[in-house]
């Protein structure tokens, strides 16, 4: 099993059915890429990362908050559960080649400042305007942005 | 020993003189407010405002990055070693009931970010301009705002 | 504010009314020495030695599991949360020049083995018989113990 | 991708010959039985661990001490970067419905503390005599007894 990237997707539990759809298709076409992803594990944006991600057979890989495996979504490949509460942002950060930001509040806002701490490009999409974010148009730009970076 | 409030101080390590001087000043009236200061132990903003409460003889507690206790500040009254890195930023929005953002780059962003996340109120000065967080104008207009929230 | 030593308190929240008390004693004693002491926050050998440490104005650190820093027991000078779950054994190793582990569970095993695996020594009352614990037959003979170490 | 069980293994970076071959043996043997093994990704039981299974294509998932993921033993199938240097071992107790124990100094001793603490079950083979432990006394006698417990 070997991946050409590894890819963290940042976003929250709330988000409305179009950004679910497009997250989705997202997933899809990370997978095509055989990009390995990391997200939190949780709802909204996260699962729909992974269902995407499960439809073409690729690999998400969610960063639990709990203590327990089972409390992730139902569509990751492999839960890890870290009983860090939200410090476990950070590490979605430190295992990414590049983050991808959808949507998202306050939370997604700590991942974002994180991975621009450590100097992972962030590429951004209807999300926080950062100063140091790149800003993609749509999911297919969102791919195309990432490619242009690795 | 008996605080009146805790405090978390959000800031970089890279400061101009002035902020840095603006900083201690802020200790000092903090430490006379007595209130419990938490700060991430190492330079610049988290050092000026340990030596401003040192002055005073009020209590401001270290959150350190590292593994070694002996590796924060001179001005600390009680160094902390959590070595969870960056992800200790955490734990300083665990830790008060109003946090003081002050200048600062994308490691104070993910504490301001982590603070509003769970409900705590945040001053900003001469920091990021994100919503949600309460502007100050000068080191008394700080004081202030932190107390008309308290 | 100046300490002569930082001494981690390991020991378990299940423990008999004797056992209690003499934690009680020993949290005075620690006290007299001017150590700073840390310990797990919640209850049995931690809120005991909270309570003898408190009783001669000493200051006792406590390193919480949970999120809320008014979570711990009622005699801590100052609770520090830090939303690790039993990950948090690990702090009380960082932050001790030496520890004294009281009876316990298999969570003060944890932090007995934090410690040693650091270099850090320890000292052993009615605890875990671990390779490389100094055992102590009473309250006193734990003070002396220490002292011998420091 | 669907695992018939997680499995932990613990133990320690410095090893003798025959127990680097054993813990190779014991990974293919677990890779065979398509569990999801955990380990602390670094050297010696870790590196056996991960080579094995590796070798009959099954996956190894590496809990890293550091903040970069390419910091682990190359045999792992994945490699999660958490910086929490030791207390990363909370983790492998966390992710594990079984865990194994092999060989080992202090290092072993907390991540077995741990799992005893949340109530997994540990099989030991050359390792700390910890009550709790079930011991083992070959590799195929590992496999058994925690196929026993599954």
């Amino acid at each position: 099993m070997k991946f050409a990237a590894r890819i963290s997707i940042f976003g929250g539990r709330d988000i409305d059915e179009q950004t679910y759809a497009e997250t989705v298709e997202l997933g899809r076409l990370m997978a095509r890429e055989n990009w390995l992803v990391f997200c939190g594990g949780a709802e909204g944006v996260m699962e729909a990362i992974a269902k995407g991600v499960s439809e073409e057979g690729g690999v998400c890989i969610g960063i639990l908050k709990g203590q327990d495996p089972g409390s992730g979504n139902m569509y990751l490949t492999i839960p890890i559960a870290t009983a860090l509460g939200v410090g476990r942002n950070a590490l979605l950060a430190y295992n990414c080649d590049v983050a991808v930001a959808v949507s998202g509040q306050y939370g997604t806002l700590s991942e974002i400042a994180y991975a621009l701490q450590l100097g992972k490009p962030v590429v951004g999409y209807k999300s926080w305007p950062v100063e140091g974010v790149v800003n993609a148009g749509s999911v297919n730009d969102i791919i195309k942005q990432v490619k242009s970076i690795l």
